[in-house]
């Protein structure tokens, strides 16, 4: 069977925009950006404000934990605030990816881009990750001793901040993957 | 100007492998991935041998720390492992799409595995760096002290282990940049 297909220079969207099923796609593309602007913003807002202090101190010494005390624990705070600050920037790209189901060029940016805010976003949170693990267990060999005991709630703050961030890590993966979708189903509907 | 295109159903290949400018991207994919497997395997071999005893013990205890006793660490070199093992069997697929250079359905399944692989690297890299971090400068309110003026070697070994690591998440960010350049590419010859 052959197919005989005309196109017309410059006026190729004419001949892409009716297949419009990328449309359910990019719908989800914008949802789960969303989920990914409440995962970050719950993920610093919940260590940005992580402090406990302990009911007992000496003249001298209060005993005191906060996130600022901890480098990974600041990384991970400024990390997801870019991250939430970079999925409300591209709300609006998802929206018009919506309305005009064959844009490609965009899509390949936000690819890109997405891909770059993931490694970073993993970076911050598996930094966090490992550092609330040894709060959590200590490590005999350096003599670090689990702190856990001492200051459960700022535990359990940390470790709680790290699901919205990881949340976000999954939501990364997927949207990068629906990315790659849309434009493989596109490029398909071109050859047939 | 009008253009008109013959195409045959089943026959797309033929009608996309002449443009053939996607060889150069392909090459590079291909380059990349051997330096990637440089990265992680020299990460994995180094951080997997770091060990240092202190020349000095008492009877009960020898002052000795490997990377077995930090569970980050561990976790580096399975991870390093495991994506030096993705590289080498990626690497068929690399070759073919040099050949191939229309192929379209397997650069977006490397697409995806590159994306999860990449998110999987940086968590094992950045746990470590975290680790790293705390051991050369410690931490006051935990009092967890820095380690690194006893365990000078074991420190140096971890921290230069890191860059292989570090190099072969840059090296993913640049792979999954061509391949959405291939893909892009590609759709732009069908579409003119």
């Amino acid at each position: 069977m052959t197919k005989s297909v005309r196109l017309e220079e410059g006026d190729a969207s004419k001949v892409l925009v009716p297949v419009g099923s990328n449309k359910g796609v990019s719908v989800m593309d914008l949802v789960l950006r969303l989920v990914g602007i409440a995962g970050t913003l719950g993920a610093a807002i919940a260590m940005g404000t992580n402090e406990q202090t302990l009911p007992f101190f000496t003249r001298f010494v209060v005993f005191n934990a906060e996130y600022d005390d901890f480098r990974s624990f600041r990384l991970f705070v400024i990390v997801n605030a870019i991250v939430c600050a970079y999925f409300v920037l591209t709300l609006p790209l998802s929206i018009v990816h919506i309305m005009r189901s064959a844009a490609r060029g965009s899509r390949i940016l936000l690819i890109i881009m997405d891909t770059v805010m993931l490694a970073l976003l993993t970076a911050g949170a598996s930094a966090a990750a490992s550092i609330v693990y040894l709060a959590h267990n200590g490590n005999t060999s350096t003599n670090w001793l689990p702190v856990c005991q001492q200051y459960g709630d700022f535990c359990q703050g940390a470790s709680g901040s790290l699901i919205g961030s990881f949340g976000a890590v999954v939501v990364f993966i997927l949207i990068i993957l629906l990315g790659a979708i849309a434009l493989s189903r596109h490029a398909k509907r071109v050859v047939l």
